[in-house]
């Protein structure tokens, strides 16, 4: 049963420690077969080495429920499930607690789109969530974590294909891409400009936004029709 | 004697290096048998590398008299003991010099609960040791540091099977957990929240401590009779 | 064609992975053949694991054409190509993403020379150019990018060659040198002076800097007539 | 002639990489035989790769003559020298810019004794030189970073066998200690204080220095008559 995607979403996976990306077994990565209405997730808790494509987890996108898998599926997988439901062109979603990413959440701040570094991924400045209320965190805490993403998508207007990333206040970063890797390759990205924004601030404490120009320029000349960029 | 407890101290203190945790050999972690009365323990000042089970020592809790081992037991050998005996529950301790973990002991400073990572570990702020008076650093200094890091416990009243990890003023971290390989788990994550503690201030200098509701859903999510996290 | 350049440079990307400059393909080197009038550079958007000299492209540096090879070459291509037309005595230009060079770059801030590293490879401070403007992005950008370094070099009144890196504002440096590898080399030094920049002024806000004299001695014992380090 | 000094002085300068101490060729170690009034140093601008003990170079400590070898010494012999004639009970001297020393360097700062990290190896805050003259930059460089060295513990009234490691201004650490390989370790000490020391202050910043009884006793518990540290 959907063995390609669990090749795809394991392999996601094992890129995880391989990017330096996570501890321990703190990241999992999914994948959603669309005409199937299945996702692929890791299971939880369980460690990158050894892990193989039986150990994943298949999941049904609309009811939450366990289609097939020897493994309870990931904890934040009500998380990930809310996010396809909501986001309906991506194909992968990775959650990690990668250092730097993790250390804008801590803040409580966006990451401002201060190079085109940036520009090249992601098309304005990353957004971090609002707190959640104790009644979010309290019942059905990782599904309401999906929808506080997707309530600051909404109502500050931003298209998830543009802006690939997210940060959870206090907690740490989701990023997702047209497929499992392309999900993990925005976050190694999101950490990249994570790390060098924490210290583009320090050496320029009043830094402002890069320019709208620019952000334009870098990110359409990768992204979209007039995309010119690679082969 | 105790060839299991010994197989897995030998096998924490070589994941001390594996983790990053310790420079030449500044790390040493001890696993206890309860039963016995005894703790086994990395000897002193002696390199990772090549050695064995056969090099650790085994020393009596209660009166601190070496029980078998052909090296002198670790110059903290004296604050583990001290640990065991006020910390009922605990089975293996580990003393690094990690990094960042380091820095916060340096700077004196609790380490504040700033995100789910440190939560899904530890349950509040990670305390800092008063400095100790001159009379604990010249008369039986090692012990005397356990006897300060007892008394932090006690005073802030705070339980140490739900933070399993303190710094030592001017010095360093002390973790530990229910057998050796678990403290140095704790100790890892410690090094984590360390290292984006640091910038997370640095982000936003004035950051308050994460929302009680947050860390207690983390931590118990973990932790403790309503834990679902993992299989 | 060309094949002892290709080899050269090959060999220089196939460097900046080993020296941790890079990202994904986030790098580009290339070289000249002054008596030919072509270049050798990196194609676009293809990884450096599995490339081999066929894979570089051979492009006429007057005109600007593809003269061989079966790929597109680097996006960045028409900024090399305005640089080996301005600095008549280099023979190779990289351009990378790395890390504290580009925090720099997004800072829009001049690397000061504060020290003895720095002085030993770069005779003063290394130039961040200005913001580059609308016009400028809009309508050929690449090329662009090359002439506002040129012209940062020229209104500075900086030498090229005592000179062999710059930062471009808001995106990342450039450094070159007197073949491909050398050019690699001079990107690893910037990267090393960028991190130490930045900590350096962390723990001395107004550091001035570095006296004139010892400028003089590190660089002029390393480069020009009366140099003596070295064999 | 001297084959067992060559021996160690190749394998302290091939820890220098090893250690993460040094950039291409930006480190060298050298040794003294007392006895025979001769130092061993690597030769100047040498990679490690490949290097043997013959490349290795013997000179005058007296005269500074070079007594035997191929190639010529580091740049820095004279430097060395100096300090060989002034600090008798020094057996081996390396010389780094090792990033988290050199930039307290830099900063033109001593590094603060601030934990027991540091008192377990550098008895007292770590100096800096003051900056040279410019008669001393022009006219015999070398030699005279090693008087202004000397100068800086004369005049205050450090003592060389406490304190293994001094940062010359504008410029990195010099490190030393009984032999090449105990330089060495000394030098990775110095660099993981350095590093410490940077974000100590940044959590802390009127970060006072350690309690004078806590740096004797760590430092008096591994050196001297009194040390029980070790085996």
């Amino acid at each position: 049963m959907l063995e390609e995607l669990k090749q795809q979403v394991l392999a996601a996976n094992l890129a995880l420690p391989q990017y330096g990306l996570v501890t321990f077994t703190w990241g999992n990565v999914s994948g959603i077969d669309r005409a199937a209405g299945l996702m692929v997730i890791k299971p939880s808790g369980v460690e990158y080495a050894g892990m193989s494509a039986e150990d994943m987890v298949v999941v049904d996108v609309v009811s939450g429920a366990v289609v097939e898998g020897k493994w309870k599926p990931s904890s934040d997988t009500e998380t990930h499930r809310g996010l396809y439901l909501a986001f309906e062109n991506i194909g992968g979603i990775v959650h990690t607690h990668s250092r730097h990413a993790t250390i804008w959440s801590q803040a409580g701040r966006d990451i401002p789109a201060w190079g085109t570094t940036h520009a090249d991924y992601y098309y304005g400045n990353i957004p971090c969530t609002r707190l959640m209320t104790p009644e979010e965190i309290q019942y059905d805490y990782e599904w309401e974590t999906g929808q506080v993403i997707i309530k600051t998508f909404q109502e500050r207007d931003i298209d998830a294909e543009q802006m690939p990333a997210v940060l959870v206040h206090s907690h740490g970063p989701f990023a997702w891409g047209k497929d499992p890797i392309d999900a993990v390759h925005n976050a190694v990205v999101l950490e990249e400009v994570a790390y060098m924004g924490i210290f583009s601030q320090q050496l320029s404490p009043q830094l402002p936004d890069m320019q709208q120009t620019l952000l334009d320029k870098h990110y359409l000349r990768k992204h979209g029709a007039n995309a010119y960029y690679g082969q």
